[in-house]
């Protein structure tokens, strides 16, 4: 299956108070959206890469692919007012058959974790990467007290990316667009339609850079990642 | 309200790779357990601390709080197999009409929110510190499907410290050991009871020491915490 991928990168990072959205931030020298292109860049499944960005900002993300020199990006489109609405963007400016989804804001992304995914779907029509939940997790009541503590060996913290039928996933976005019911992921409208998401263990090292303190730690554990690269 | 602490540093640590017990491991010039209990001495409702050790590492236990110069501790006690023999062996050691349960594996804890604990289990019975859930969750089936997405504004992480009526944490205890039923907290025990349990908002950086690749950050966020609380 022919694969290309949705990099979402419009979101207006709200929660960082660095006063810049948060693709464009430095992570050990290079803008965060730097290190995930390349890591679509690198991984040989991919064949196109779309990326959307905030309305304006088109010319700013177009100059962080040249000096990344990602040359899979087939197009640079202004996505919507909600994460949905730039993934659907995305997906309509895509043309292999299988798309990939992926946050911009997860720059730690391996290229064997998106092979991961590719692999998944193309067993299983659809997949998501995602990691076991160490916390105990508990579903609360709309007063604040804990009302449930579902089973952890069963809970899993989605990430990015998810992998799915293009076609599949186009066509459960504008369904979910009509019936204005929003998801977190999209793995989520796929699953209201009944369609099976195989869960792709990833790693907990695949962080989503929210606020500015995810930034240092972000750049340790990439230091990290390299030096044992190089003591291989 | 009285209150005492029961300090579980009993794990094995079977996760740490650096072939030693999470309690001892240095952070940022100390142990992490003297981290721990310097938190709860500075807390002004804490009366009494119980530290629940690992058997046969008592003497090196002591040794940490004599140089923490803890002095809340009023006994150092051997713990079980699991969490949840350690901390009744804690709780049955513990004199305070209130009792809170803390993981030394978290030494980044505040006396606000050990305080904070302390208020809302004297209004409600109950109470435990925890985190909004940041991350789509999923509930997996047996096959490694997403079977659900349960929907992520009711979902918290749990930490510690939890705080209780010591008598009424005890019977629940006695009462879970008797159908043998594990609990992944403390609050689980009072919820199956049909205790209420308050949610007291925390803070993402009360970490748990779980991996080797934890002790950095926390070094990283606790020389942040420093430097903020120096600019004051």
């Amino acid at each position: 299956m022919k694969w290309g991928a949705v990099i979402v990168a419009a979101g207006r990072g709200t929660r960082m108070r660095a006063g810049d959205n948060k693709p464009y931030l430095p992570l050990s020298g290079k803008p965060v959206l730097a290190h995930t292109l390349d890591a679509f860049e690198r991984s040989p499944s991919v064949a196109e890469i779309v990326l959307v960005v905030a309305p304006g900002e088109e010319e700013r993300a177009a100059s962080v692919v040249r000096e990344a020199g990602a040359r899979k990006v087939s197009a640079v489109v202004p996505g919507g007012a909600e994460r949905q609405d730039s993934v659907y963007a995305g997906l309509t400016a895509l043309s292999a058959e299988g798309a990939l989804v992926h946050d911009a804001a997860r720059p730690l992304v391996t290229p064997a974790q998106i092979e991961a995914c590719c692999r998944e779907a193309e067993r299983h029509g659809a997949a998501a990467l995602a990691v076991r939940v160490k916390d105990t997790i508990k579903v609360a009541d709309e007063e604040g007290f804990i009302a449930s503590t579902p089973e952890r060996r069963l809970l899993w913290a989605v990430q990015t990316p998810q992998a799915f039928v293009r076609e599949e996933l186009l066509e459960a976005h504008r369904l979910a667009r009509g019936d204005g019911s929003p998801a977190t992921d999209d793995a989520m409208l796929l699953e209201r339609r009944g369609r099976k998401v195989a869960i792709v263990e990833g790693d907990y090292l695949n962080l989503k850079i929210t606020t500015p303190e995810d930034l240092p730690v972000a750049e340790l554990l990439l230091e990290r990642r390299r030096r044992e690269e190089t003591d291989l």
